[in-house]
């Protein structure tokens, strides 16, 4: 008897993308079973594997030293604990039917198939490229792989200007205005939005508007860019809209991205109205048992509206990837859907989001009251304690939370969290109030700007001034 | 017809201590109704109201400049409001039977008799001082009211020593070691337990040693103080154990507090195990309609546990006498209980914790698994990412999170606010590996450390590792 065989049957795990949703996918599946019951394949068709795509800007901006920090697991790595890596591969289709995918080596070009008895589709996400003249010159970098890192940090290197212009005000591009100005340069922000943030309520996107011109951040509202002009050397000068010319000697894209399900798409795979796959809390696939997908080419379920969202965040994708590889390792576990926590910051300006802002809130149809306050991040007598100002939504009559957004310096931004697992837990503004926090001086005031918040969207829920 | 009797009956309202919880209650009364309809009458030993006595080690430190930055509401601002405050006024006997207290006028020592409709018993709590020889002498002193913190000041002042030390190491006895390094002395901490801080496991408060011992402070555990010793003048010159001698210039007592319910237990009123006041949700005195009570002189119901205990933190007595005044002012607010929330630091080192230790959990009858992780406060290679230590506790076979306690440095202690408020939604470990937190690489790893936690107490609450 074959032994084998009497194993059960060796099974083959093929991944799509070999970044954080892929390889803690891969990690985790092979933690539970190992290379005699399970081979993993994994195709990756960049240079890297497992980084952090959220560090770049702080790579550019000097405050990681280089690229192979923000490698979190390499190829090397990966390979020693037997999976079976192939870097500069691509997937050019999924044959669902056939149980097997078409990969091509980026260097040889040679293609073949490679049949698999499960699939992780973690293809990620494609940034927004604006379709406008000078939209590829010299000078004009997106900041979405480890190698967009480094040609921008070339180009800063070679040009040495000292003006720059960044498109977009979401979180790449207030993150990558922080890195800019560290690095000495006069930046603008071209943003279409009314103000910056748009993953805030305007009048909260307001604060953070006036805090990054208080950084000596030129912010230009409203306002579309048509065209990106160049000069004789066909390097970019400037940076055109409808009324201004900003010149500029380098251009940051910083305008967001969309789920890259080219291949699911074609392969047939339940795609949502964002464009992403479709899964159930499993992180299969809908309609596929064998096929799962994770990571920021996912579209995954908000538990406040009850509605499915694009999400492209790190922590999400090792969220995904660690269900994943639980599941194809014979586990069980699910990932039940995110209420929508963001933060950031610009320089010492903390910014933070989590729930619904009020028109996610109007959209799923909810009647909400909001309450906005002003405090701070220590008790006032406290040295360092620094003003924040919490919007907090709460759902009418039932006093629900529907989310809470946050602006402040230090100590802001992850306070959040406590409004994150009481939107988790279905909380009312109410119940927030008594909310057991950490006091002490050095850390809050002695009713914490979240219970501050609560109290306020209580009130405003019942009625009462 | 009398005006006011066609607005009804005006009603009394006494207070007993005027600091947080007292004035709390009076001034959110005073706000529900004005003082036409509601008489507030509110007697207060000392010479201050409404000051921040969790302030007084940075006073005492030199971060907070002067005692009147710790006071969030002054006498004046209070009388302003209608409220009758009489400083320097000690109640010497409640009168249930009667509806009345009687006080003394400490500068005078006239004494008389305030009959009351409402009554709110708000006396706080007395610090623990050890019957030992030489406990009174000049260089001794508690740190539990403004005047005691000024007391302590005149010493440093006027004795220009430079050895302290401290006997106790619970938050005022670590926050006071704090203060003493701040001003240029030499600290040792002497404490009766096996590590400092027993608001923590053992295990916790080992590395609460070893980092205080790192910021050069001399720990002596498990040793209790046996005298304090006096030279030719009167004034401390050393702490005494049963085995040394510790030199010092002044003695800080740091031993913690019980509730001054000696009023209370004389009018009959009912105490609890722990010597406070036992109450109602609505912060009623049980079985006293018009009896309420609030602060550190009470017992709160502990949510995890569910058994009662003291907990003298100023959050828990503004929350109390916002509830009071509320339900006074014919409002209706409830105090459902604690989860056992605190957070201190010394110097940059930051301990918190939240719900059961393992003590607290096979006293209350409880099987639990536990989890202790290493993690940073924010990503790996972002600059300032420092290392924490959490640890978390978890019901056997249900998972319901019990308790978690941190350690580390900046970042570390608010982090405990994701476990209180999960504490309070009664989540499990496993719930809160889906928790939604704010990720950026300056302000966490991809994974929580909070997260990280739950993961391996989830393992070890379904028996994989």
């Amino acid at each position: 008897m074959d032994m084998s065989a009497a194993r059960g049957v060796r099974e083959r795990l093929v991944v799509i993308g070999g970044d954080a949703a892929g390889m803690s996918a891969a990690s985790q599946a092979r933690r539970l079973r190992d290379a005699g019951e399970l081979e993993i394949v994994a195709f990756e068709r960049g240079h890297f594997t497992s980084y952090s795509a959220c560090g770049i800007p702080y790579w550019v901006g000097g405050d990681v030293a280089g690229p192979e920090r923000l490698i979190a697991r390499t190829a090397e790595e990966h390979r020693a604990r037997d999976i079976d890596l192939r870097l500069r591969t691509e997937v050019t289709e999924i044959d669902v039917a056939g149980r097997r995918v078409r990969a091509r080596d980026l260097d040889s070009g040679d293609e073949s198939w490679t049949s698999y008895d499960k699939l992780v589709i973690a293809t990620g996400a494609r940034p927004i490229r604006p379709e406008m003249p000078g939209v590829d010159a010299p000078g004009v970098h997106g900041v979405q792989t480890l190698d967009d890192g480094q040609a921008l940090l070339d180009t800063l290197a070679r040009t040495g200007g000292r003006r720059a212009v960044v498109v977009g005000a979401g979180y790449i591009g207030v993150e990558m205005a922080e890195a800019l100005i560290n690095r000495g340069y006069e930046v603008t922000v071209v943003n279409r939005g009314s103000e910056p943030m748009s993953t805030l309520d305007p009048d909260m996107g307001r604060l953070v508007h006036e805090a990054m011109e208080g950084l000596g951040i030129t912010m230009v509202d409203d306002t579309e860019v048509t065209k990106i002009l160049t000069g004789d050397d066909g390097h970019v000068r400037a940076v055109a809209t409808e009324d201004a010319e900003y010149p500029a000697d380098v251009v940051v894209l910083g305008i967001g991205v969309r789920p890259e399900t080219t291949l699911a798409r074609a392969a047939g795979l339940p795609l949502g109205e964002h464009g992403g796959l479709l899964t159930d809390r499993a992180m299969r696939v809908r309609g596929h048992t064998d096929v799962y997908a994770g990571g920021d080419c996912v579209e995954v379920l908000d538990l406040v509206s009850g509605q499915e969202r694009h999400v492209p965040l790190g922590t999400h994708a090792n969220k995904h990837g660690q269900v994943i590889g639980t599941n194809v390792g014979g586990g069980y576990a699910t990932f039940p859907g995110v209420v929508g926590t963001a933060v950031s910051k610009v320089c010492d300006l903390e910014i933070a989001r989590t729930g619904l802002r009020e028109k996610d809130a109007r959209r799923a149809g909810l009647r909400y009251v909001t309450a906005t306050i002003e405090s701070t991040s220590r008790a006032g007598y406290y040295p360092g304690a620094s003003p924040m100002t919490v919007k907090m939504l709460a759902e009418l009559r039932t006093g629900r939370l529907l989310g809470v957004q946050i602006v402040g310096r230090e100590g802001a931004g992850k306070r959040v969290d406590i409004a994150a697992v009481a939107l988790t837990a279905g909380m009312t503004v109410e119940q927030m109030t008594s909310l057991d926090l950490g006091y002490a001086p050095p850390f809050s005031p002695v009713w914490d700007p979240v219970l501050v918040a609560a109290r306020k969207a209580s009130k405003a829920v019942h009625g009462v001034s």
